[in-house]
């Protein structure tokens, strides 16, 4: 089982530490994503020295490859992939709805077809426990019906309806002391926010997340769902902001008390050559690049930057190099985790504020 | 400059030391090939611990992407991608000959057009060593033509005598002490392979290479040409088959006394998942592999052997994950590497012969 508890706040800002089975991780923190059973790129030892103790992975991609029992008789997913820090799965809601090539929401679950090779599957709020618990994960999330942006005031209402019961029958299907957490759902309407939480706490869970938001609804109503919604959850659980984001939004997030994050940005873009530093964003095919003999960030010590010059990532980066989505992905994750690192002693040393600040104004939009 | 003493024979294989400006390398010895400034999807640390010295750039590539301007502003190759070892890049010649849209021989030169973007280039003897000074590799190669397969006797004559003549403006152009080898040609035919390293030796150079294989001849060619040719080459000079090969190749070409290799074979087929282990070739995608709790080879100390099972491998490489490509690369330049130990091992304890009949057994077609 897990444990969370509050060190310090600066404003509604929280530092914490949440205790798992694996180690204990220091809040607010930043999850890598690891869809298919990997972080892309990377391996578990550069993980680790990147300073990352727990990671994301997909309940619905492994679900499909290469299926639960492969991994349930790997000894479960850490081993399979190596991995000795924690692990969060989620439900595949997200998934069902975002990537599935079809999808039939019944009382008792989703019908859809994979996304892979078009074949019909069933998911249910029982199943995505039994899932879950063949891949052994640390935190285990409900499954959820993502309610869609733009979605109206009844659908969203019948939508949460739907994923309050389901979640607790994910509750009432666990047989293992995997942490499990709730996902608050209620569309852009704040009451129906605060409803579906108030049935989620009567439910009771290891921890709450903030569920239905980056699903491409403007980043002001993002906003707006976790100014309201975030205060509301308990002070004594650890809060999780599902799929956020970029460190501007984590950022406004950390200041409205949200302790967990997971996104796919610093890997993806780093693939696509977008590079987070010190001094703003850089995209490192610029012909600006071509003869620089300087790193691509003087205050990294990851080993893009203390090996290479920009000129080197650069050319990697053009001829399409595996070794370019190695260095970049690395690089983007060792920014992620050491700005995480900073933005948790500046919450300890009371001065949250001046550290938004900062990287708002380096990351901001004029400085891209 | 580099020095190179033959310590050991067995039969004709020759154990040798090649002593260049970064460091001795134990021969025979295979250069794992870096393209493009980067051996695909390794990173320098680990071709380091992997045990490779020297490792195979190339010209042509470099020349073309970014540049040799790019690569001699940031100190040359070596600095550019972070390599301590060894580098010999190639001249060219064999790239114009297999990969360019177009290209026109000259007596100056060969003018061809880039496979990348189809712009007109020239090279010449004086840019080919030009560019390879400015790589600062610490052997370079002649620029030869690369006879064709199949080519008539009056081609192949004029083609080695163009390649004498090409030699010979090498060496003439060379202002550095960087070590210049030059390359056998003569098609298929014995005598002509005689008379072009005849014509070589009188100019005289740092170390021979046969060329003009590999290029879509018949096995069984490749290697009378190689037992007509490696005997005939000087004893106190290393000798280099270019492009060779397949353990077994290499098995072959070293009972004939030659000392230096290079081949895509293990990256490229590592990255199309064909792997080589102590007990055969292993296609990693088969679905036996599916619930495998087996390493790739319980007898390899690689890290994709150490840390992950086959099934692993398999759910990595069917989901077609950067660290498929990264395992199955470091997996086979493991295998690689470790079977030239075991090679040289075997020489020096003059038991060669039965070395070879072991892997003829292990990798032998019927083992496929």
């Amino acid at each position: 089982m897990i444990d969370f508890r509050v060190t310090k706040t600066d404003g509604r800002a929280r530092r914490g530490v949440l205790r798992t089975p694996r180690g204990e991780i220091q809040t607010p923190v930043f999850m890598p994503v690891g869809t298919h059973a990997t972080v892309k790129a990377v391996c578990p030892e550069e993980l680790t020295e990147l300073g990352a103790g727990i990671i994301l992975s997909n309940t619905y991609h492994l679900y499909l490859r290469p299926g639960e029992d492969v991994i349930k008789g790997q000894g479960g997913l850490h081993r399979f992939m190596n991995w000795p820090g924690a692990i969060l799965t989620d439900s595949g809601g997200f998934q069902v709805f975002s990537l599935a090539r079809f999808r039939k929401i019944r009382d008792d679950g989703v019908e859809f077809r994979s996304h892979l090779d078009g074949s019909l599957h069933v998911l249910t709020p029982e199943r995505a426990i039994r899932i879950q618990e063949s891949l052994g994960s640390d935190i285990m999330m409900t499954f959820d019906e993502c309610t869609p942006y733009p979605a109206d005031e009844d659908y969203a209402l019948k939508s949460l309806s739907l994923t309050t019961e389901w979640a607790r029958r994910c509750k009432a299907a666990r047989t293992t002391d995997q942490a499990l957490f709730g996902i608050v759902q209620g569309g852009m309407y704040s009451h129906l926010r605060r409803r579906s939480l108030d049935e989620l706490l009567e439910i009771g869970f290891d921890g709450y997340a903030i569920g239905g938001v980056s699903v491409g609804e403007p980043k002001a109503l993002m906003q707006e769902v976790t100014a309201v919604t975030t205060p509301l959850l308990p002070e004594d659980r650890s809060r999780y902001l599902m799929g956020v984001g970029d460190p501007l939004d984590i950022l406004f997030a950390v200041e409205q008390g949200i302790d967990m994050f997971d996104c796919v940005m610093p890997t993806r873009n780093a693939r696509n050559g977008t590079l987070f530093t010190s001094r703003g964003r850089v995209s490192v095919k610029r012909s600006e690049h071509t003869y620089s003999t300087e790193p691509l960030d003087p205050e990294c010590a990851c080993p893009a930057c203390r090996n290479y010059t920009r000129a080197y990532l650069r050319h990697l980066f053009l001829a399409r190099e595996i070794l370019a989505m190695r260095l970049n992905s690395l690089h983007n994750l060792a920014f992620y985790l050491n700005f995480m690192q900073q933005l948790r002693d500046a919450i300890d040393e009371g001065r949250f504020s001046r550290f938004a600040k900062h990287w708002r104004e380096t990351l901001g939009p004029e400085a891209d």
